[in-house]
């Protein structure tokens, strides 16, 4: 401890004076200390070629555009990156375009572009922008050119990207997805559900008259990935969100979001009405209850005029919802949704649900299909379903959720989990980019030949018979007061992974480890290139040494963290592991073909056949859809019982390499976040080892066999890990 | 709003880039925005002059006593210190003696010190300093001196206190009081009772592997005060906390303070072994349970070998105790103490009680007094009882406790309440230096003659028979992770004049204000002078708009935000305003003398007389002790029900003065912390004038009177005042 008090002490002083002071105290090389907080915003120094190229493409800054509050945020961070990443003062803002200067305008504001970048212009959509080292008056400039004024902003960033990271600016883009929203789990009272970077940076108590400058830097990072929109409160609502002080509060928040194009969206609880005693029931068909929610949908617009809509969870683990007037998920949906059509409001409908009576005998994974499937093509116009990856729920791996595709005549919205509730909250590194890019290039074979893919499927191309679909992802934030706002550094690269996947969910989650590495640590290959292979190879470790081959939803009761396959005496069945590992004395995995509960059968066709069988069902898939035995043969050679020791060792090794590639880079990376990261991976190790040993010993009790040759024993009888607890865990429902 | 977003973007862009960047973009002549982080230790640039002096005072570095991480810790302090306000590298560390070093030393390290400094610091115990321009080896030099490391690493805070507040050095300090405790009530999971500056700074679930550098920050600024102590867990405790997991935990904690000379502490939930399922009872005279507290004590040793000792709430408000067994607080604390003397640990027994029985008609102010004077002289040696400041619950203000001078065979310690949770939380400005000094001057009349004072009491002159006592104060943290630590920035300055008073209870609340506040804002009279006001002016305000003239106990159900004197339906007579202020159609205030609950008994014998008599009770205790009729003629010539009108008017009034002081300061206080207090100034005036018309309209509708001539009526009727809710407000126990 005391060593590692001396290195905080050390980090302290350089980072407390940033001035002169830190390096004559201390003549380091090493990086001076950061605290995480500037996110992939960091804007440091770059390399002395790289800061003369700079300077050159940003002499001066020219809007040409209107000044706005958007343009204005546009230009204050290019000037903020220039300054930064130049090393020398902020550009001025001039008004007659000069050699080097760096324009930002639309068509409109420059009547001089040629006719090329005007049509390509035209084709970029509200959203897009368009980069490019261009002549305007016969003066060479960097021009970054879009529609809007939020297409500016967006270009902005999207060359202080590539600036940073060091690569040559995307020549134009603009989002494949019209929704590209954050879900915050923040409870009113600050808990965040599932937050694993302290409570809730909304601070609902202080609001509205008190708006924390940390909400504009929210903004600005959520900006610079094409965020547009923001669900500030968790689905697991409250009535009182919806009561005038508390609109008053959502309102203050959509006023500093707002130039950054970001939209507020609350959650809706769907008693609401009934609950505030302002009627007598929620039936969505009553006309009071609709003339309640018309009434309600009115009065926030005349606060946010820009509001963005509703995220509704009902009828699901316990909240209310439609069902509970006998009336269907379509007819609850449609009521909010009239509400809010004038004022082009929307309604976000979870498909998440299951069902509600304990003791009901039939497999989770199949009713959020077989309750939704049903009602395709019965929803308004402005709803959306928002369906989570996969069937069940956020796990470290699971199949794509099988209604992706089978949706056609409703716009379905993907829900990824950005926070790490089953994998190892903010202590374990996971980039959960990987995992979010397998999910979208799977493959739904819905089509006549190939594709389909869920990427394509929330894209819209395929939905309502090829007419404009409204499109989009959410991701349940991260987010909290942590003062690197994730709790881990290496969290911050879902949240930008997230992001920039929502922007274009073709995109590679290599590429996007890239380029956060190099705009977080700098453009140095010493650092981005472990730290990319450490990102590539994390999730996969989480993977195999919590629930490898299939296996899921062994966590912990309610916390979810720590491994618990015992567990059996949950109140519902499919609340307790043994539901859904089945492990027993003649095998493992839980049987969803035919001869189980054939969930298999929700997929198309030409997949299902393919999942029906051991042997051409992607072994990372095989204990999902099979209940094999033991001593089923692997492709490797192995037995199963071997192949899961073998995974779980695989994990235990991958979270030590892990360890040794970052203890590489001590001195490379400034010492203060090397030192935060060290510490979270010794925890992981240790996580990863308790996962392993457990889940040994847990299964061997089942299996009964003895381990294989070489394999290290859990060195604590089975009963030691049963009895590991972990009281007052974050992020409790 | 608009507006202030340009502020906080402007802020925010000089925030961020604090090189050559903002000064170019922003070229104003305005301080730099600070974020409050590094509290009073800030080591701003000086005037030039003050300057050049600093420099010709630190020339080097030249530690002569050992080095260790105490001594380190002092040099790297003085070595920021010197840079940051010298505006230049730090001075190096030497060896040698030269002109104008800044030494260290002990009288050991010392021996070349002259006869006179040696007699001098022979006085100054194990934690005193002595600060002197002196020579040594002949050379000119400026002296820290000290008995001990944690004298010599105070000394070098006093120094800088010194520097950076432009006055003059004191010569010699050592503090008064043995403990000087925070009091953390920060639960488990991060939620802190009471806390208005977001979640616990303890992160327990990251512990032991992951420390926050933030603990090492917190030890540096309670350092700086002398603050020697910190009782990490809510007194409201959980018998997790004497875990093993968690004792490592708070070990971790320990190992980071401990250089600063901080000891951990934790609080003890008297009913742990049972509730661990260790023993069957919890009686403290049961040798099992005896047994297990060694057992657990030689334990926590083990691994935090300087462990302070328990913090215990015991048979109050709902929590398990001796009485329990129907042995008394002496038994259970005595049992406790047993455990921890051979590790030389002690309990601090709290003397916050009161009858747990509903219905029991009694005076709540009596209760603690009655249960505690009994037991005087029956404590074990290293038990000392902490007592409130007075006897019902840290109200605005109170009588002093009428305890202190009433158990002079027991040591007292000092209980205050440093988080504001009956004085507007984190939004309203009420400095409590004031509000200590004024308790700590009260003069008890216990001795023949005047005095002695609470302060001299709890200093220990007049306990045990003049025999050298155990002393201390505690102060309930008002500490979270938000980042300037206390919510509001003036907030700091209440754990500022806390740690300042634990000193020297007989300190000066003014003085410390004017301290606090140059080392806050710099030292600039055109900033120091206002605020200096602000501070002074601002409890009185508070006490004025809430509960003037003796009123107390009035606020929101359970939150204790806003006004509530109308609640009469709480389950215990004495969780009701109206128990308290018992406003009738006859008049208002509490009976407490002989005609009433005679709880003025419990006072000396002089006390109680002067107290007795509404006529020579101090005006601002008058409704504490006296039941009076509305028309009472008040000394001012208005009638007692146009006195309260006038205190609440007068509040309002102050309220908004205060933040037309603060708002004198634009431009001259940092942008950003000037934009945060602007925005709390704003809520502030807001609650005061809740406050007042609430108030007003409630008395008014018990005593049946007009209005005044000239004051303005509540601008609502009573109904609306009674429907604002609170919901979600923080710090909920």
């Amino acid at each position: 401890m005391h060593k590692l008090l001396t290195t905080v002490l050390a980090a302290l002083l350089l980072a407390v004076s940033p001035g002169s002071a830190s390096a004559a105290t201390h003549p380091v090389a090493a990086p001076a200390d950061e605290d995480g907080y500037n996110l992939w915003l960091r804007y440091q120094p770059l390399a002395p070629p790289a800061q003369a190229k700079l300077k050159g493409q940003a002499r001066s800054i020219v809007l040409t555009a209107a000044a706005t509050p958007t343009t204005r945020a546009a230009v204050a961070e290019l000037q903020r990156g220039v300054a930064g990443m130049g090393g020398g003062p902020a550009p001025a803002q001039a008004t007659a375009i000069a050699d080097g200067a760096l324009v930002l305008g639309t068509t409109a504001s420059l009547p001089a572009l040629d006719a090329a970048l005007k049509t390509e212009l035209s084709r970029l959509g509200s959203e897009g922008y368009l980069l490019r080292a261009t002549r305007l008056q016969g003066r060479p400039v960097t021009l970054i050119a879009a529609n809007t004024d939020i297409g500016l902003l967006y270009g902005a960033f999207a060359w202080l990207r590539a600036t940073a990271a060091g690569t040559a600016p995307v020549a134009a883009s603009s989002p494949k997805l019209q929704l590209r929203l954050l879900n915050h789990w923040d409870n009113l009272d600050r808990h965040v559900e599932r937050g694993y970077a302290g409570a809730s940076i909304w601070d609902w108590w202080a609001l509205p008259e008190i708006t924390d400058s940390r909400y504009t830097d929210y903004a600005r990072a959520n900006a610079s990935l094409g965020i547009n929109g923001t669900v500030l409160n968790n689905v697991n609502s409250k009535p009182e969100v919806l009561t005038p002080a508390y609109i008053a509060k959502a309102a203050a928040v959509a006023d500093v979001l707002r130039p950054y194009g970001i939209k507020v969206f609350l959650s809706a609880r769907f008693s609401t009405p009934l609950e505030l005693k302002e009627t007598d029931t929620a039936d969505p068909l009553s006309p009071a209850v609709q003339a309640w929610w018309k009434k309600k949908a009115d009065e926030i617009y005349r606060t946010i005029p820009d509001f963005g809509g509703f995220l509704v969870k009902a009828n699901s683990e316990g909240q209310p919802g439609p069902q509970d007037y006998h009336r269907s998920h379509a007819d609850g949906a449609n009521m909010l949704a009239a509400a809010l059509a004038p004022h082009h409001g929307i309604v976000m409908w979870r498909a998440f649900v299951y069902a509600p009576e304990a003791g009901k005998e039939t497999d989770r994974a199949r009713q959020a299909y077989e309750e939704f499937k049903p009602l395709d093509g019965k929803f308004a116009a402005n709803v959306m379903v928002q369906v989570k990856n996969g069937a069940i729920d956020f796990q470290p791996r699971e199949p794509f959720h099988p209604l992706f595709g089978a949706m056609p005549n409703t716009p379905l919205m993907m829900e990824f989990q950005i926070t790490k509730e089953y994998l190892g909250f903010s202590t374990d590194i996971a980039y959960l980019g990987t995992m979010f890019e397998e999910v979208l290039e799977s493959d739904t074979m819905q089509g006549a030949g190939k594709g389909p893919t869920v990427a394509q499927i929330i894209e819209g191309a395929h939905t309502l018979g090829g007419q404009p679909a409204a499109t989009g992802m959410a991701g349940v934030a991260n987010i909290g007061v942590d003062r690197n706002w994730t709790g881990h550094h290496f969290d911050q690269a879902n949240w930008y992974a997230f992001g920039r996947l929502a922007w274009n969910p073709q995109a590679s989650a290599r590429a996007i480890a890239i380029e956060w590495a190099a705009q977080t640590f700098g453009n140095d290959a010493r650092v981005t290139t472990p730290v990319v292979d450490m990102l590539m190879l994390s999730r996969e470790a989480v993977v195999d040494y919590m629930t490898p081959l299939g296996l899921h939803h062994m966590m912990g009761t309610a916390h979810h963290h720590g491994p618990a396959p015992w567990v059996n005496d949950l109140e519902r069945p499919d609340w307790n592991p043994v539901y859904y590992h089945r492990a027993a004395r003649d095998g493992i995995g839980f049987d969803r073909t035919a001869s189980g509960t054939n969930a298999l059968e929700q997929y198309a066709p030409a997949l299902a056949r393919l999942y029906a069988d051991p042997r051409t069902t992607p072994e990372k898939y095989l204990l999902w859809f099979h209940h094999l035995p033991w001593t089923y043969a692997m492709p490797s050679g192995r037995t199963l019982w071997a192949e899961i020791i073998h995974h779980y060792d695989r994990g235990v090794a991958a979270a030590r390499d892990l360890q040794t590639r970052w203890d590489a880079l001590r001195g490379v990376v400034d010492a203060r976040r090397h030192a935060e990261v060290a510490q979270r991976l010794r925890r992981q190790v240790q996580n990863a080892q308790l996962w392993r040993n457990a889940c040994i010993a847990y299964f061997q009790s089942v299996s009964g066999l003895p381990l294989p040759d070489g394999v290290a024993p859990p060195p604590q009888p089975l009963e030691y890990y049963k009895g590991i607890h972990f009281p007052y865990a974050p992020g409790r429902g």
